[in-house]
C-alpha cells in the first residue's frame, strides 16, 4: 500500500492534481482491538466524505469468528454496506511477461452483493450438518448484467478477435438459480444488439480461461464463481500481484488488489505492488482523473515492457517491492 | 465410446479376460423419447447385474426441463441413485504433450452426492428470485475426506516433491458450510499422520492449479467446486479429452470421461478418445483387472510419448479419433 500511495501522489503532482489522503484502520488487527472489523463511522465516511477508497489487504487467516469464518475480512461489511454491487476485475497480460498465443485482456464482472455470499454469517451450522444459500434476485441479476454490457461497450481493450462480447458464466444445466441468471442475461442481452452474447457453463469457463483466454472480453457471473475465476485468471497473467480490482456502486466505489495479505511475505520487500498500483489507476480513472490514471498504467507497462520488472516463478518481482516502485516512479 | 469399447475388448482378449458388454440407453435422446433420462430398470441393473459401468457423454444443451436445467444430464440420477459418493478425477500430463516446469499428477476427489448439487431439481424459482442450497452433512464430509486420504495412501503417482498430501479446498473464510467441511477435514487428517494435510481456499486453489500444479497430490472438495477445478485441471494437461473419471460408491461404480457430448464435433472423427480410453482403464483397475488396465494406460502413454498422437491447440488430435484409436490398438 505504501508503494501505491507514493506512486499515486507522485503521478498526481505531475498533473497538478491535488490529492488528500485519509486513513481508516480496518481488518483483522482492528477486529482484535475493537471486536469490529472497521472503526466506527468509517462506512459513512467512505460513502459521504471520500471521493473513493483505496483498500489494502487486511485479513489474517488465523483471526476467526466463533463460526469458523475469518473475522478480518472486510468484503461483507464494505460490499454490502456500500452496496458496491459490481466487482470489476480486469485480467490483462502485461507486456514482456510471457509468450501467449493471443493477447489476454478481459474483465470479470463479479456480482458482489448476493449469490452464495449472501449467506455469509447466516448459514446454518450444527454438529451434524451445515448449509449456505445461493440466492439471486431479479433486481440483482439485472443490474449486474447491464453493468457488464455497459462495460463491454465502453472499456478500453478488447479480446483477440476484436469482437465486443459478454460471456454469461452459469451452471444453468444443473441449478435453478443459475438458470434464472441465464434467462435474465438473455433478456438483457437483447437490449444490446451491438455486443455479442456468449455463454459458458462454470466448469467450461474455468477450462477456457486457461485454454483459450484470448476469446474473452467481459464475463459476468455470480459472486462465488467470480471469486474463483478471477484468481484463476490472475494465475494466467503472472499471478495475483498483477491484478487490480474495483467494487463499484451507484453512490460510491472502493478499489483493492485481488490478492490477500500474504502474511508470510509481508514487510519483506517481496510482494509485487503492481496490483496495488494498477488499482490506484483504476480509482483515478473512476473519479475522472483519466490522465493521471493513464500516467500510472503507462509507467507500469513501460517498466514491464523494457524488462525493468521481471517475475519469479512464484510471482514475486526479482527486483523486490521497492524495485518495482522505483522502476514505475522513474517512468511516470 | 466406440473407440473405448474396441480398445477395451482388444486389451482384454490379449490377457484372456472375458468381457461381456450390455447396453443401456440414457441421456437427452432417451429423455426426448420417454420423458425419463434412463430406461426403466437400468439403475437396478447397474447396481445388481453389471460389474461396472462405462458411461459416454449423453447430454444435449438444448434439451431442457421446464425449470431451465438440462434434461439429459444423468449425473443426478446416477450419482444419487447409485450413491457413488466419490467422483475421482485424475489430472496427469501425458508424456510428450508439453513442457511443464514440474510433472502434473494429482487426483481431484469431488464429493458427489451433496454440496450445492443437492439442490439440483429442488431449488426455488419464481419471477423475482431463485435460490439453491449448499448442504453438507457430517456423514457426507467424513466419508469423502476419508476416501481422499485413502487415495493418497494407495495411489500410483505422486506430486513433484514426492510428498503424499491431501489438500482441503474450501471457502471457510466466508461460508459456514465450508468451515464445517474444513473442521471435519482437520479431524480426519489427524488419523493419517503419514499424509500431509494441506489447505487452500477455493480461489487460491484455482490460482495454484494453474501456477503451481506440481504441488498437488490429492485434493478433496465440495461437489460444485470440484466440478470447476477438474475442468480447470484438464485445461492444463491438454484439455478435457485427456481426462478420465470414476464415480465410486460402496456397492457400485461408474466411469465416464470428464468432457461432455460436444454435439458440434460428434461423429466427425475429431474428438479425442483418450479420456474415454483412460476411463476404461480406470474401470478395469477398479474391478481388479489391473494388468489389463495397465496395458491400456501404457499403450496410451506410448502413443503420446513417441509422437504418434499430437493435439491441436483446441485439444482435438491431429490424427483424428480413429487415428488415436489405431495408435493405441497397435501399442497394446
Ligand atoms: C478475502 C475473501 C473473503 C475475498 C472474497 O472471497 O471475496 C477475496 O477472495 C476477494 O476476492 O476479494
Ligand atoms: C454435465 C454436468 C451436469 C456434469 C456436472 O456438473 O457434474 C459435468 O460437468 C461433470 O463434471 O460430470
Amino acid at each position: 500500500m505504501g508503494s501505491a500511495r507514493e506512486v499515486l501522489a507522485a503521478a498526481a503532482s505531475r498533473d497538478g492534481l491535488a490529492v488528500e489522503f485519509g486513513d481508516e484502520p480496518g481488518g483483522a488487527a482492528t477486529y482484535l482491538e475493537t471486536g469490529e472489523p472497521l472503526v466506527a463511522g468509517a462506512l459513512e465516511r467512505f460513502r459521504d466524505e471520500y471521493d473513493a477508497v483505496l483498500k489494502g489487504p487486511v485479513g489474517l487467516p488465523e483471526v476467526r469468528k466463533p463460526d469458523g469464518t475469518e473475522a478480518g475480512v472486510l468484503g461483507g461489511v464494505l460490499r454490502t454496506g456500500l452496496d458496491t454491487y459490481a466487482n470489476v476485475r480486469p485480467v490483462r497480460l502485461l507486456p514482456g511477461l510471457r509468450d501467449s498465443a493471443s493477447p489476454i485482456d478481459y474483465v470479470i464482472v463479479r456480482e458482489n452483493t448476493e449469490g452464495l455470499y449472501l449467506s455469509r454469517g447466516s448459514g446454518v451450522r450444527n454438529e451434524r450438518a451445515a448449509s449456505d444459500q445461493l440466492l439471486m434476485t431479479r433486481f440483482g441479476v439485472e443490474r449486474i448484467v447491464r453493468f457488464a454490457f455497459e462495460t463491454a461497450r465502453t472499456r478500453n481493450g478488447a479480446p483477440g478477435d476484436g469482437v465486443r462480447r459478454v460471456t454469461c458464466v452459469d451452471k444453468s444445466n444443473v441449478l435453478r438459480s443459475f438458470a434464472f441468471f441465464r434467462d435474465i442475461f438473455d433478456e438483457i442481452a437483447a437490449e444490446y444488439p451491438d455486443v455479442e452474447a456468449d455463454h459458458r457453463y462454470t466448469d467450461a469457463a474455468a477450462h477456457d480461461l486457461v485454454a483459450d483466454p484470448g476469446h474473452f472480453d467481459v464475463l459476468v457471473t455470480e459472486n462465488f464463481v467470480g471469486d474463483m475465476l478471477s484468481d484463476l485468471g490472475a494465475a494466467t497473467v503472472g499471478g495475483l500481484g498483477t491484478c487490480p480490482s474495483g467494487n463499484i456502486g451507484e453512490r460510491t466505489a472502493y478499489f483493492e488488489p485481488v490478492h490477500g495479505s500474504a502474511p508470510s511475505i509481508a514487510g519483506k520487500d517481496q510482494a509485487n505492488p503492481t496490483s496495488q498500483l494498477l488499482t490506484a489507476a483504476m480509482l483515478l480513472d473512476h473519479v475522472g482523473a483519466t490522465g493521471t490514471a493513464k500516467r500510472i498504467t503507462g509507467a507500469v507497462e513501460a517498466a514491464y515492457a523494457d524488462g525493468a520488472v521481471r517475475l519469479n516463478p512464484n510471482g514475486t518481482p526479482t527486483c523486490g517491492t521497492r524495485g518495482v516502485t522505483a522502476a514505475v516512479l522513474s517512468r511516470l
